[in-house]
């Protein structure tokens, strides 16, 4: 039996729940020892965490709710969140050392996986190993199903994304260009409204920072209104769509990401433009539609190689930046999706 | 050729377009005289109207806002709305004079309609005649692809129904217990609290007026949640209902009386249940679904000459009284289905 090998492992730790926005007190920094090996019969792995995603979706579980479809974080432990990851011990014959996985991991350099279901391996060499937690991972499959199987998008429909050049956004309207859609989108710095419309493919965008007036500013980009809104944000940015929908139009309901750090927030004023328009609204979540997963990356890896859809991300490098850049998506300040590189090798 | 006929026709004109809840001032009572007979080559009918219908709706045409999916009404003319009537003369073959018939007419003793494609001759003749604007008229339709269409009901599915004893709501509650769902139905009245549990078959009913929190009212008579909310009413009932839904729950939205006579409603806070659970908000009209009127008729006929369906009406004597049943719609003076009797025959 080799010696015990152990090593300085850092983590990120989730603190105590919270009401408002996260912020970096709610995280803390601590080193820990681990041992580089996987307890016999256990079925674990052990692996090396490369890159970790930071998803808005995280600040559900800093709440003290149990109600949730996903439990909260337990004060004092490791946040956990989706990783691509590579394994440097396995007690289980689904994955040997060496293989890149994907999958539920921890925020620390090196992370005991006991529930290996939720493990992916990764078996397509030429795709950037941080698309997996984006384009190719949740987000993206988020975007697949969202726009595909919840808005049911024709050629030639009007299409509004919000949160446009985010992790999911960008992908809505990428996928709306390749049906046939019209397609623009909002986001709040100028540096995203450029890449909307110069990398993107959006057929127009802008920066609602800039406009005094959301309904005037959907009323210019769209005169004849909206078929599908992807709402990544909900808020008065819902508010102004509401207004602008077409007959029969469609709102997918993806994130509130506007009202997350908001303790009071302000209503939503505009449904009576449901009735009228006969508007479906509809959240979703993409694991209720995991059979349709492998479709997903067939079809999105396919668009990637022929180079007709792109992705955008945002990389820190280094665990103990994973805070600050968890907390900048409630602010914006990642331009796409925000990855944490804890290690590329 | 006969003597020319003219009678004295009381009528109800609009005044003029409003801002907030519906006042009797925003109506004149006038008296014309009508020539009773139509004008050779008009392919018109004329016809004496005896019940004509209150319903919410109508205070959308109140408003000076041509966007919607009908026209305001005109100030100084004759307010539109669905009738039952009598036809005295007639200038179409579709049409021969003594046809009782339903569609819109205006709020006067006699009505010279000239778009005659609206009207319905009434067949069945055991029938009170009053239910064709109810039971058998818009309330019922929208009562019945609303729930059976928009809901998708299954066996078993928890049902909740606010403004529950108003035309629309009690169809909804009963065609819940038909399709062996678990209903519950709110009201403002105990009265309708009493006929809810009493005389229309829910399995228990509240009244929203003696309730402090809607939210903890709703867990009572739902400890395990909704899963159909038929909201008449928005507001905070919507608001409350949001936070009890369970997952994959459906809410079709119908009507928002409650936030008619609010200058400046409040908003909607809970929007962001849609995502976690998944939920469907459809807003929707029964004109979208006139394909089914014929399979609707059938069926809420069977069901009521089998004794398994009953319908509850606010009968009101004398078009004078018009105004006030109508305005009463929105503080729910009324106690079921608002009808106003012109003239019995």
């Amino acid at each position: 039996m080799e010696a015990e090998k152990t090593v300085r492992n850092k983590q990120v730790l989730f603190r105590s729940f919270i009401t408002g926005a996260p912020r970096e007190e709610n995280m803390e920094l601590m080193t820990a020892e681990t041992e580089l090996m996987v307890p016999a019969g256990s079925g674990a792995v052990l692996v090396k965490n490369l890159y970790l995603s930071c998803d808005p979706y995280m600040r559900g579980r800093m709440r003290e709710y149990y109600g949730s479809y996903i439990p909260p974080f337990q004060p004092h432990k490791v946040i956990e969140g989706f990783g691509v990851s590579k394994v440097i011990d396995s007690d289980t014959p689904s994955f040997i050392v060496g293989d890149l996985v994907c999958g539920m991991t921890g925020w620390e350099e090196y992370s005991l996986i006991l529930k290996v279901d939720g493990l992916r391996r990764i078996e397509i060499s030429d795709i950037p190993l941080p698309y997996y937690l984006g384009l190719l991972g949740m987000p993206g499959f988020t975007a697949y199903v969202g726009f595909l199987e919840v808005c049911s998008p024709k050629n030639g429909d009007y299409v509004f994304v919000s949160a446009a050049s985010g992790a999911v956004g960008q992908i809505v309207g990428q996928l709306a260009k390749l049906n046939g859609c019209f397609v623009v989108g909002s986001a709040g710095a100028k540096r995203k409204v450029d890449l909307l419309k110069n990398k993107l493919g959006f057929d127009d965008a802008f920066n609602y920072n800039d406009e005094l007036d959301l309904d005037l500013a959907l009323k210019r980009y769209f005169p004849s209104g909206i078929d599908i809104y992807f709402d990544n944000v909900g808020g008065p940015m819902l508010d102004a769509a509401l207004l602008n929908m077409r007959t029969h139009g469609r709102i997918a309901v993806c994130g509130l990401v506007s009202q997350h750090g908001v303790s009071d927030p302000e209503g939503i004023h505009n449904l009576f433009c449901l009735i009228s328009k006969r508007i479906q609204m509809q959240g979703f979540l993409q694991s209720d539609y995991l059979h349709l997963f492998p479709q997903f990356l067939d079809k999105i890896t396919e668009y990637y190689r022929q180079g007709k859809i792109v992705y955008i991300e945002d990389i820190v490098e280094g665990i103990e930046n994973a805070p600050k850049a968890f907390v900048g998506l409630f602010s914006g300040r990642n331009t796409g999706k925000q990855v944490v590189c804890v290690s590329e090798d």
